[in-house]
């Protein structure tokens, strides 16, 4: 098999050296299954130092889980769930949300990815009216599918706004340690603590192979989810197997050190190809990703030697993203193909 | 942490050393994510080579997904699903086949874990009944969850029965290996060959750290079934390192190899009891596991030096599972251990 | 179209001539949608009188919303419902329970259609064990699918069993008013004052059109019913005409009347051929039905002149109800036509 | 009670006389329950005249039911359902068409309340990639929540792009008969003839008491919708009555004349207002409804002698609808109340 890097998404990237052992640690003797194993123990400890002790923490396979299951965690059948309209829960499950939780899912038209006050304020009415599903919780996902980034204010804000509906604040984490690199600040600052109730914390397109936690900020609400994960198909049973890379990406912060690099290769990215005339960069770069409007001719020749995936077929925009293992010679090698398709179109 | 090992499950083994390694080695570069890439193309091409080219191949994080999702491709709401009541899509999924299928699940005692023709057949009226839930699938578990295993034979006169009746036949193959192993016989002497439409071909238990396929040996089934995979949350970003595993497992019959002596250890084991005044051994040990009724002051000092779990509290009935890791010497002390607690009540 | 009468089902009775003529009393003017109307408060509040003050009464269509909803509202998708393998929502639905509340349901074989303690029982283990679907709440019929009615002290004893673990108890009381007219004691003798959480009240097999009560006895478990209704597509636009039918069953105890004469009219069908030596009545007669296993050469005969359905094929078992409406003169002409059947074979 | 008529809802309305009448005739004797009966085989056969005969024929309860088990007939889990942002399945159903069909239900932004072909195209993306719900069926609404109309050519047009990408139309008729009456068309012209695939024929809209009709003008769709309609707590047991009233409804055209009357109505109280300058009507009237801004200051006065209801609570915009029962003289006086509110404030 050839080998291959691209800027498709940071889930093409593979295992992180470190996690990859860990896992290769933990694969000694037997372990209790589902859980019920000292990884398992000693990786929700960790959560707890990172998040706070008050916390429920569960692991599941995959992010598509993560959120769903969370949801569905703290619905019933007629509630509904608030998002941006590019939210991955609305345009990438295939549906999970609405199979699983049975809720209707509403959404809020988004240029940069962030829920704002007014767009979710559209959808709350209907209280208490049988007719009306009822709005139940908010979802918004940090670093969002735009790259951008909410700030701890934004987000009390909307956990405020969520709060004093009795409306709770979902956050779709699956690249949180982007977010936080980014703002400089702990996750539990930009959760915890600004009023996020339930969590997706992202493991995958962070450098592990599988897994996401689901994190509780409020037990309460997780009183009954080992029943959901069981039902929801999502309880692994060589759980360690799990637990042990998150215990790899939470010690020693390799979780921020990964991302602080994949941020980093993306800002190198862009400052290398802002100025181009050919190009415009749609979005702020503030994670790991960059959105630019691309001359359509342009594409499949850049494509041939890096892939990536078109974002907007229409606009002719494409989303490159940066991962833990794209390093400064990708980046240059990536300008540089870039800048020779586009030297010889002139 | 301590190195345990036990007699609980072959889920609480590890990982095989030839499948870490398959993982390690797949872990270069950059792959395409959800399952467009080079392993998996090569995973499936291996699972042709065993069971047949017509047949459809899919890859899922776990067992309950293998059985549950491959039951939703093939039913809709109003149907009902035969299985035994001791089956675990009945009993050890916390209502999971209710919950993504909507259908019924109907029940058939079965002391030794196999269903009979005369067992069906109770559950099969009502056909084109509107206020009766339509019979749509038998599920047999092979190896069953007593350890015994069907012969083709079986299998066909249950495959013929619910043929004639419009119906299908899924097999539940958790344990398909030890099954094959057992009978002298090639997974697909088993399956497409005897009339099985759908089967969870299982891998976690057999020496992978995670990961199950579904297969579907009439290609009509599956049409859609990649939208009830996503759907379902079981499509893996990283699908790559689910199918190096199974490329390992499929590669010079480790998965036989593997069987063959979880086989042959439980065979042991039974060998040394079996003729203990004390110990009844209930169940035919067919595959990879020794159930047998201890009297109930013996268990909690045979636990303490190695793990296992009751299976009926009522009757003191136990069940011990041996996995691919399990060694001749494992045997002979768990054995020692059994000996020695009886010798102290005398 | 020939006027046509038979002893298939009370459900194939019509409309009792109060009833009726209550319709059409309520049919003047406008009236708000969706219950928020004068007949449906008045209604509600006989409900109360008979049933206690301390309710929740909501109106439905027809029987499997009553129960389906019931059991929605105080269930979660990984619960499961303990019920007799003959109760209606088990075999009569279609696995709308199933389809409706995700749960799954256990059956327990009960030959007179009565749950029993000990059998109830079999099903009370796994609790706090996620593999397993959660036991939650118990279903009684009363009166039985088999005709057959609880003592107040049976339901008692199942109420105290399942909230002993918990639970909950259900009732279907399609033919609740037949229940109590045969122990001579109110509705909430049988339901409120017993421990019943959760009851559908029938109106369509007692000599309405359409419309059966879901009434909570705890306030607490139906603070969202109305939601559960709405998105369970039983809210009722022009409701008044359910609640002015249930306000004239419930008027000078209509419902009671209705229910001694069908069940006089079963006992009286009963005496008739109980020493008939061709004829073994198997159930004893409680309520309005007679079940008996007649030779399978009269059947069809007999069902030409009066409609009835088999019960128990194999065994040439019958069913045959009474109803509001049935005359002395169609039970004498029924056993006429019973007594020429068996006489001519002879 | 006090006798009380107003403009909120045609579901406010009573039931027809004559098909009060139809009920009565229909009440003599028994007839099989579910659908098994001589009224519901002429009702059947009479939509056949009216529709076309190779249509298939299904009575529910009520509109919700017949929206959403028309969907799930046509639809599977994963797929998607595209209507307008208004489309009474979107808003007023509390989520029964997620809860009951598991699809993502889709909006399109509808100033007049119809579908444009430019806003279906927005979703028509995604085709045979499983991470996007499948674009299934558009579903529109005749006459729509705004009270205006599709043409013949403007469904047909809809039609068109539906099949072209091998989904669906579906036609929410709960005021079918109102936009035929508009139209000076038959049903048929505006249904089977212009590609609608399945129907929701309203009826309690239009003087019945309950009942709708599901349609299917390709009976491929239907063949197995009456376990749907089981499943779904739709199927009533004295089917007769929903069946009798049907048939007093299609007979002499009883459909026809109600809804041009109400139309006749609405029409009056257009004429009527139309040059008020305090009142700006904001749809075209071309049904039974009537859309207008009206100073917030007025809405309560007029309200307290005629119910009605807000439609837009921001913009102070209500809807006033008009019934079978409605006539001139309540016309008249409406009118009156509302000139004397103006009045009186100047």
């Amino acid at each position: 098999m050839k080998y291959f890097k691209g800027f498709a998404s940071d889930n093409n990237a593979g295992v992180h050296p470190e996690i990859l052992e860990a896992i290769t640690k933990a694969n000694a003797g037997h372990a209790i299954g589902y859980g019920d194993d000292p990884y398992t123990a000693k990786a929700v400890q960790q959560f707890k130092s990172l998040l706070g002790d008050n916390i429920d923490v569960y692991f599941v396979f995959n992010g598509t889980a993560a959120n769903v299951l969370g949801l569905k965690a703290v619905t019933n059948s007629y509630h509904s769930i608030i998002c941006s309209e590019q939210a991955h829960l609305n345009v990438d499950e295939c549906g999970a949300p609405e199979k699983f939780t049975d809720c209707k899912v509403l959404t809020v038209p988004t240029p940069d990815g962030k829920l704002t006050i007014e767009g979710i304020k559209r959808h709350l009415h209907g209280f208490d009216f049988e007719h009306h599903a009822q709005p139940r919780i908010i979802s918004i996902t940090q670093s969002t599918e735009m790259g951008t980034v909410y700030s701890p204010s934004e987000i009390r804000e909307i956990a405020d706004l969520a709060h004093q509906n009795r409306m709770l604040l979902h956050m779709d984490g699956a690249r949180i340690s982007n977010a936080a690199a980014f703002l400089n600040l702990s996750p539990k600052e930009i959760t915890a603590d600004v009023g996020v109730d339930v969590l997706s914390y992202g493991g995958t397109k962070n450098g592990m192979m599988f897994g996401e936690a689901v994190i509780f900020f409020n037990r309460e609400l997780s009183r009954e989810f080992k029943y959901i994960r069981k039902q929801g198909m999502q309880l692994g049973s060589k759980m360690r197997f799990i637990s042990a890379q998150f215990s790899a990406l939470l010690e020693n912060d390799l979780w921020l050190e990964n991302a602080l690099h994949s941020n980093k290769m993306a800002r190198k990215l862009y400052e290398k190809i802002k100025d181009m005339p050919e190009i415009r960069v749609t979005q702020p770069v503030q994670s790991n990703a960059v959105f630019a409007i691309v001359p359509p001719e342009f594409i499949p020749r850049i494509r041939d030697k890096f892939f990536f995936y078109m974002w907007d077929e229409e606009n002719s925009e494409v989303r490159w993203m940066t991962a833990f293992d794209t390093t400064e010679e990708d980046i240059d090698n990536f300008v540089k193909v870039i800048r020779e398709t586009v030297s010889a179109a002139k």
